[in-house]
């Protein structure tokens, strides 16, 4: 297997991606005993094909199932899993297997970072957005009853392993949920890759050449970014967070019946609109191009969920209890334009208001026949 | 507050050996909160000049203080720790205060490394055995009925404060056990201590001054080593097991009734001895020597219970489930000398046995008024 990419963080780790690659996991460790961390439902699409692999070449296969689902990052789960490696004399040469969405990754991610102070690990992101975002860059992590993601740590993975043929079982609703996170890092980075992005032809029964090239494209993105910025101290991987802030607060207050992809593509349109309201100092004539038409292709591309009608004081509750925020300072990552994203620290809250007011005119105004309207939530906190 | 010394990883952190440092901790963090991570025992005697110097300059004090004993080390205290945590808002640039010995500072350790991913820990050991061992070098971690510190992550503390006005209140045969580390440490790098340590007056009640010598050279062989190999992933940070290995199996067949001091202690006799059969490979001339009478003065000086009569068959049974050993070899830290450690990978089992019935014949032959005798253990893996 040939790498696609490389995560230039200390030591490297390479990203594979392409199709039937899931049969070809073993030739990625030499560990004696594996365990496949997944949930039920990809585990009945996919686990066989690994295990077998692995079988095959006479290794020991460990499988820990998970329901799917977010409660899954629970406390309970990530000491269940710990203790099935210990029954089973897991040892710091074995390795973990991360096979399926965002939460069996940030799950396996994490028990591979405590079994004993940290074991290898491989992401095999079976959606398109465990692909675009969570796969790459270590953050692992479960939830506390007091809020998600709350418990976790950085663990870089030893390779990650994108096998573009598990998402032609996608449904087309979390396929299309999926592009949201590849269509920020084409609004940060990669302008060219909207377009694209945005074919309504794009979608899992795709041919595999096309999904690698926008799988591959949006990882190299998220790459360079974490490579500069590994464990988010500095302002690159901040960046990531382009739409995430207002996303938050809508996950949050609709207690995630919005999906974080629903939720990120009105996170995205609310940053175009302030984004429009506040140029980045210094910017050059022309340097400064509104941006709102593209979130605006996208929500009609992917038909999001509607956020109930929510005033700036309703938002502010939840902004204000975003951990990406040191105190006493609200951050922004806003765009001068496609490919062009800075941090803004001081924006008046006036225009953080008149922002909202236009994005909720706008979210008012959509056509009759458009998404469903997501419900408010129970009050829970998500950071 | 000036350092005593540097922990040389990247970030380096400082390490403080004197009298009356607690009093002095705010001056080593900017965080608006810390929380006091404590067990029962030590809070009664040190929570309060610690709390009251942090609110005296407008701090927020979050106390988490655990029963003492081994039996914290849980997924239960860590989880009920985190989310006391989340329930005050703790951020990511606030701090944890490991307050307490080794069980204090592992719980603490592995709190703070995975509460939002890693914040900022101080180790502040109020033992002998944790200044000398745990505090330094990064190791964190807590038990699963399955075993000991199975579950875990490297996290290096921002500083270690090791104030010898704690040690007044130690009780003689915990001093006593704590001074075991360090005479390993005496064994692996500084011969020079050995008899400083082996003096009958070094106790709670030795001057300042002498406490803070015996730590601070101690200390000094933890950080040059910890600095050479911070994951214990090459051969330095292996050394640091010089007679844990047999200690372990001594602990475990005990269920702990030998404590961690008394198990080292017996486990340095055993590598003595080991040791003494087995010369390093090249050795010159006088270069091998025999350093099973320093062991010997170290027994008599802190009396340890007396191990129960094991053949070497019960014993490799625990030796087999060490972590330390990768699979297919057993390692064994051996001294051709003391202060020139090496380590063993293929010792013939022959002579492990001669070694094991000549440690049991010592052990059998100590004089009658000697040390109390501990119980076997319920069959219990320590790793």
């Amino acid at each position: 297997m040939k790498p696609t990419l490389q995560v230039l963080v200390d030591p490297p780790y390479p990203v594979y991606v392409g199709a039937g690659l899931l049969e070809q996991l073993p030739q990625l460790t030499k560990a004696r005993n594996v365990a496949i961390v997944s949930e039920q439902q990809v585990a009945a699409l996919h686990l066989a094909k690994v295990r077998d692999a692995f079988s095959a070449m006479g290794r020991e296969v460990i499988e820990i199932i998970v329901p799917a689902g977010e409660a899954s990052k629970s406390t309970t789960e990530w000491s269940n899993g710990l203790r099935t490696l210990a029954q089973y004399a897991f040892r710091r040469d074995d390795c973990i297997i991360a096979l399926g969405g965002g939460v069996v990754g940030d799950l396996a991610g994490f028990i591979a970072a405590s079994y004993a102070r940290g074991i290898d690990l491989i992401q095999a992101p079976t959606s398109v957005l465990a692909m675009a975002d969570a796969a790459v860059g270590g953050k692992t992590g479960i939830n506390l009853p007091e809020g998600k993601n709350l418990v976790g740590a950085f663990w870089q993975p030893k390779a990650v392993v994108m096998d573009v043929s598990t998402l032609s079982t996608l449904p087309p609703n979390l396929f299309d949920h999926g592009l949201v996170e590849m269509f920020k890092h084409g609004l940060l980075a990669r302008p060219d890759l909207l377009d694209a992005l945005l074919d309504p032809n794009l979608g899992p029964l795709s041919s595999t050449e096309r999904l690698i090239d926008v799988v591959t494209a949006s990882v190299a993105v998220k790459a360079r970014v974490v490579a500069q910025d590994e464990h988010e101290t500095g302002e690159a991987r901040a960046m990531l967070n382009l739409g995430h802030t207002v996303a938050h607060a809508l996950e949050a207050i609709t207690n995630h019946d919005l999906t974080h992809g629903e939720a990120v593509a009105w996170g995205l349109l609310y940053a175009a609109h302030l984004s429009h309201l506040n140029p980045k100092p210094g910017s050059q004539e022309g340097g400064h191009v509104d941006w709102r038409p593209w979130v605006r292709r996208l929500i009609a591309r992917i038909q999001p969920s509607v956020p109930p009608a929510l005033s700036w004081e309703d938002v502010l509750v939840y902004l204000e209890r975003d951990k990406k925020n040191r105190r006493d300072s609200r951050r922004w990552v806003l765009a001068n334009a496609p490919g062009d994203p800075w941090l803004a620290s001081d924006v008046p809250e006036q225009m953080e208001q008149t922002a909202w007011a236009a994005f909720r005119e706008e979210v008012d105004h959509l056509p009759p026949q458009g998404p469903r309207h997501a419900t408010l939530g129970s009050d829970e906190e998500s950071v």
